[in-house]
């Protein structure tokens, strides 16, 4: 089965081919400005690699959230777009599920962190095998309050456990262990794998359904939710 | 500092920019028949997406084997060819530490395995933490001899893994454990981190003195010494 996947969910956007369970090509791009000029060149190039036209993939796998409000709109639209423009089902998946594939078979829980503004983080705990097993459910969370919630040593890993790596050690003391840097981005690579496992179990979807996962509401939605407030 | 790493060892072919801890970007193509032809394009459309020239960079990193004679040729020649041009140093790696390192903070040891050929495979063998330490050295062997010597769980990583997973699990069965699809390809981003370490500890070298690690002899080289020994 020939996969497109997509992720967007922090300034760092990638994108990867799989046929099964091979990596065909992925490509992983941290400049964030520059996202949504380079997400369709990075596609191009990528289909033109393999010889293969949009309509040859089987379907597409995109992170649906949490994370960057822009990018997972970004990504989510692009994705639609090419699988409605191809007739193919789309498989999301859990953005901090994505990250803690960067540790499998971690020898202690996984705690995904993306930087969520607002001194808050989005974050998982995962137990990683081959897969990872959610302990806990993503959510958006003062990282202070977060840790707090933490017995034992874990391993932190993204951006938002780079930023708040000071706050983590103060809390934590030898508990707190740090993915290597190469590890700190999510990768739609491994994306992939779990929309795969989701075709797999017949979880697949038509394009038109697919909603991000925003996790806390957007900006927008906030100031629409004022208003309607008598 | 900026580094532009490429791993050839394989066939499949990565190419990744780092500013210092940083991933700017990476790319990875598991096309090997293209290699020669992908290689500098990769490079080209990287730097030039980062609006780098060549000399703008401060060294290159690059996996110096063990793995395919002709690939880690390649490779190394492409950065020998950089590097002179810039005129900037070069730090080499261990291919194999550096496909352990998709297994950071492994519960378990961590056997990264190439496909060698003539039944054999090219292995290591690792404590993998933040960064991998070697618990036996890189080797030639026949998956059955190297098995013999591996107690308890272990992890196996890469396409030799992949190639011989049958074996394995009848020698091993419960301990035989085996990283997720997504990790089973070396990453010239991971390998950054190696060649970062290197030219931290002052490792770094000029170009011209940049050997690749092959661990048995080239066909050619046997080839040779059958001629030479009377």
């Amino acid at each position: 089965m020939k996969l497109l996947t997509i992720d967007t969910s922090t300034s760092c956007c990638s994108v990867a081919l799989t046929n099964g369970e091979e990596l065909v090509s992925d490509y992983l791009v941290n400049q964030g400005k520059t996202l949504s000029s380079r997400l369709l060149d990075c596609v191009d190039l990528m289909l033109r690699g393999a010889g293969l036209a949009v309509d040859e993939l089987d379907g597409f796998g995109v992170a649906l959230g949490p994370g960057a409000f822009t990018g997972l709109r970004v990504g989510i639209a692009t994705v639609k777009g090419l699988a409605l423009a191809a007739g193919k089902p789309v498989a999301g998946f859990s953005s901090l599920a994505m990250l803690a594939m960067n540790l499998p078979w971690a020898a202690h829980p996984v705690c995904p962190m993306f930087d969520a503004r607002k001194k808050e983080v989005y974050a998982g705990l995962y137990d990683c095998r081959d897969l990872p097993v959610p302990l806990a459910g993503d959510r958006v969370v003062a990282p202070d309050r977060l840790l707090e919630t933490l017995d034992g040593p874990v391993i932190f890993v993204g951006e938002g456990a780079v930023r708040y790596r000071e706050l983590i050690v103060a809390r934590l003391g030898e508990n707190a262990l740090f993915a290597p840097c190469s590890a700190n981005l999510p990768r739609a690579s491994a994306g992939a794998l779990l929309a795969g496992r989701a075709f797999a179990r017949g979880e697949a979807a038509s394009a038109a359904l697919l909603a991000p996962v925003y996790i806390r509401p957007s900006e927008a939605e906030l100031a629409r939710m004022n208003r309607e407030t008598p």
